[in-house]
């Protein structure tokens, strides 16, 4: 069945919101978008019935997923002003490492009643870092044992991902642990919603699931690690997996009545935000590290090599295109952290002024900091108030401001936050040039890359040039790229990209006295980041520790 | 001629401002008393006259201190409601090390119309930091001629201190250091002011001007740092120095005019606001420290005998109180940096609930703080933000902050910043007590007395208790004693402040569970002053050069 001029569905699942966008297939044109926000959010303090969490926990609600298929869809194409007829295929991304326990047929626990009220239930967001005594006990046992995927992720696994929240999920509520069939990922929990059928994608798996050279770490290792996980990939895990830009199945009828699209049309594999960015950003080829930047920032880059780097979040074979070695790294923090800096640290004057500006704080405070000399402030900062992904692996760690004075003011602050986040950046590109896989470009997606301070800065710091992905929603746009591809629209993910991404090339480039000012700067992050990150000093962890301890005294008596 | 029930004024010369109390000689009792706020307050970005002044300056301007006379001193006596005739002595105390230099006569060269456009014919305030070049170059020189002065300030003399803000003055102007025949403490030009005599007080000349066992720094040494140095105490400092108590002099009829009080009573010594506040807590006994914990916190103690402290700020023969040796130490930065917090780092959403709820900002900070069992906050930060002065006589340390997360609030940060000052009294404690001058009780005066928070904080962390001057103006009450040992009215001061004095002892006394959690927290601190302070990373001071290298690039090209 062909249709004229035909579109596809992008959806985006981030942490807050989920967005809609309708993309022409023949030439990538943004034709409407919409977002629905998540009547949860995040839960970090306590389940909707009350129920408190302790310290790192970030949970979400599955039918908040749904909504946005009920909201978001039918209102892009409303917005796109096109017949829903016109629509030959759907696709979607996610946060990741996001998962959702589920029995068989994938109703994930926490919709049943008898779990309402049992955090473990609920899906873990991929900034659930409760888990880091479990990541700790898989990335000890598995340097002794000499693991051979181990080197795959940089040498340390995250405690964001499957394995490392799959074993907490087990030792501190069995009963949840045994109740759950599927172990799924929302990427591939929201594909099922639509299709029907679980498949696991490549992508996920790869990076988030240790699936590497088509094996699982082995029975005896997750024996090791407790008697009772020894199963734990045959239970709950393996599964078909689906290739990036395959078609997974066939819209359902009852997802075709949530969203109003045509039953029956494709719906591609699930993918991760970040890594189908880089079809939005026409940025397949290695060499091109794709920079998702919003409040973490993830960094994508294919590689004809596999090369072992240390620090990276991993390397997977057709990880972000099929043919290719994709690189994933990442800073678990840094929207996230001018965010925090402009709610909680931003006095009332400067709102204020901002207010009668007609502007925002945080172009207020960029105003402001854009007119300092480079280290005029005389600060460094280390930009882990949401711990450290790449290169160290640690989300145990948090933010260091060193050189406050009484003259410091809150714009010297945000501009050294800023100059943090873009020092982290290029420790992960010479971690990454060392291990033999350099960056030539950065090219950059999501909303900070409308800061162009920001983006100056960064190119300065990096000494690349930085091109910009022009799509308001790149992930929702390599999103509808893939539909395309599983709807047959392209013959593949590259093909399509070129026709549909959307980028500004250069539009940044380094100044070379500002990056030799820069790089004065950065020999005293390295400086803090190796005493703080790599052993010297663990006052970080004490402090996490001391802290546990006095939250649970208090719970104790309470 | 004797007078019923006499009473005396006390004046003590703040930062901001200056305040008069008027007090009867027989029991101590304040009748009355007011305050008058410099007009120029301190002058750190510009001149009155638009010039621009560098980084770390901070000027006064000399007029502002005789208005202090002329306003604030008949207030307090219209406060008192005392019949003017009464009053039979006045004495005043003042910041310290703050340096007027002026002509023969007594007149700031900064008062004279063709100096009024150069910074360095202005008073610069103790907390001026820009001589800190000289200072290095004073310890290095003193150190390596093993200059038999240098042990009696703890092995390093401040930046603040006469012989540096003089070198700075020398080397940077050196037509103001040729028009400047006195280079005079504002301790004693206030005095000379009332008196028309100009008397170098024993306690600044000890603490600040290195004199010791009746010599200054020799001329062989001083023209090793600068051969136009070399006659610096002959010209510029030398004077006859006046014992603490001792009357200097008789009010002219000029002060008589400015202040209302009778020409001819007794005008004591001046001193200095902190060593003055022994004396009002009657606290002059070895192994009572007096903290005076305002905008900075100055540590006094009168010890029995002769030791050698690391990083105190001097020790001197009767610079306390005549017959014991005087111990001095600092912080340079504490109610400094709450006040920067709550100006420059709290949201206005915090501002409206304390309003809301009727209390100032700090109130409702730590109220909230007060909540929190000890570590939960999970931070540590270090409370260098206006530098540090024991024990490490650095100025160009600054601030740390370590263990933000995104979960962090206001008021934990708040109760850090009091936790870290809190630590670095008990640093002080600590180096005294190896150093064989222990402290048995703390004295604690100034505004910061009002927060039982940090009072109790203050207890557990020291494990010590903590007495009370119940006076609300200490160093006042302190001037007022020793105008009346300048009158004659008691033999001594401690005979004085024996009955004229003002404490609540043992107000606060250390809890062993807090003092306990305190340690784990107080060894991280002590981890990263030793990193930060003690030479293993000299970050603070490359980003100090740094800030300075690319503000004075701003100011060329400007």
């Amino acid at each position: 069945m062909s249709v004229p001029d035909p579109v596809v569905v992008g959806v985006d699942y981030g942490t807050l919101s989920g967005r809609a966008v309708v993309v022409r297939v023949g030439d990538g044109a943004e034709l409407g978008s919409a977002v629905h926000e998540y009547a949860h959010a995040v839960l970090t303090e306590a389940l909707p019935d009350g129920t408190p969490l302790g310290v790192d926990w970030a949970l979400q609600v599955p039918s908040d997923y749904i909504d946005v298929l009920r909201h978001a869809v039918p209102a892009a194409i409303e917005a796109a002003g096109v017949d829903p007829a016109r629509v030959i295929g759907i696709a979607a991304d996610f946060t990741a490492c996001t998962m959702v326990p589920t029995l068989a047929d994938g109703t994930p626990l926490s919709e049943l009643p008898q779990y309402a009220g049992r955090p473990h239930a609920y899906i873990k967001l991929w900034k659930h870092h409760a888990a880091q005594g479990q990541a700790d006990r898989i990335n000890e046992l598995a340097a002794r044992r000499g693991e051979a995927w181990l080197p795959r992720y940089g040498g340390l696994i995250s405690s964001e991902w499957e394995f490392a929240k799959g074993l907490q999920l087990l030792e501190e509520d069995p009963e949840i642990y045994g109740a759950m069939r599927h172990w799924v990922e929302a990427a591939d929990w929201i594909v099922w919603q639509l299709t029907g059928e679980y498949v696991r994608n490549a992508c996920t798996a790869g990076y988030k699931g240790i699936l590497q050279d088509g094996q699982y770490p082995s029975a005896e290792f997750l024996a090791e690690l407790n008697p009772d996980f020894a199963t734990f990939v045959a239970d709950k895990l393996d599964h078909p997996i689906g290739q990036l830009g395959a078609r997974a199945g066939s819209l359902t009828a009852q997802a075709a009545a949530w969203t109003g699209l045509p039953e029956g049309i494709a719906v591609a594999v699930g993918n991760v935000d970040a890594h189908v960015t880089a079809a939005a950003g026409d940025a397949l080829r290695p060499g091109q590290m794709v920079a998702i930047m919003g409040t973490s920032t993830c960094h994508v880059m294919n590689g004809s090599e596999l090369r072992e780097v240390p620090g990276m979040c991993g390397v997977v074979d057709g990880g972000i295109v099929a043919g290719l070695w994709g690189y994933e790294a990442g800073q678990s923090g840094v929207g996230d952290i001018f965010g925090h800096f402009v709610s909680r640290h931003v006095p009332a004057d400067y709102v204020a002024a901002a207010q009668a500006a007609g502007i925002s704080v945080h172009e207020h405070l960029t105003r402001l900091a854009a007119a300092q000399p480079i280290g005029a402030h005389g600060l460094i900062a280390l930009d882990w108030h949401s711990g450290n992904r790449s290169v160290l692996v640690d989300h145990e760690l948090s933010g260091v401001l060193v050189g406050e004075t009484l003259a410091t003011k809150p714009e010297d602050i945000y501009r050294a936050l800023i100059e943090a986040t873009a020092f982290g950046t290029r420790t992960i590109i010479e971690t990454f040039a060392k291990a033999g896989v350099p960056a030539e470009e950065l090219i950059i997606s999501g909303g900070l890359a409308k800061n162009t301070m920001l983006m100056q800065i960064y190119s300065d710091v990096t000494r690349l040039p930085l091109s910009v992905i022009t799509s308001e929603q790149g992930p929702a746009l390599g999103s509808a790229i893939h539909a395309a591809v599983a709807a047959g629209a392209y013959p593949d993910v590259p093909a399509a990209a070129a026709v549909m991404g959307r980028v500004a090339r250069n539009v940044y480039t380094p100044d070379e006295a500002a990056a030799a000012a820069y790089d004065e700067l950065f020999a005293e992050y390295t400086t803090l980041h190796d005493y703080f990150g790599r052993g010297a000093n663990k006052v970080m962890r004490r402090l996490r520790a001391i802290q546990r301890a006095a939250t649970a005294k208090v719970e104790a008596t309470a």
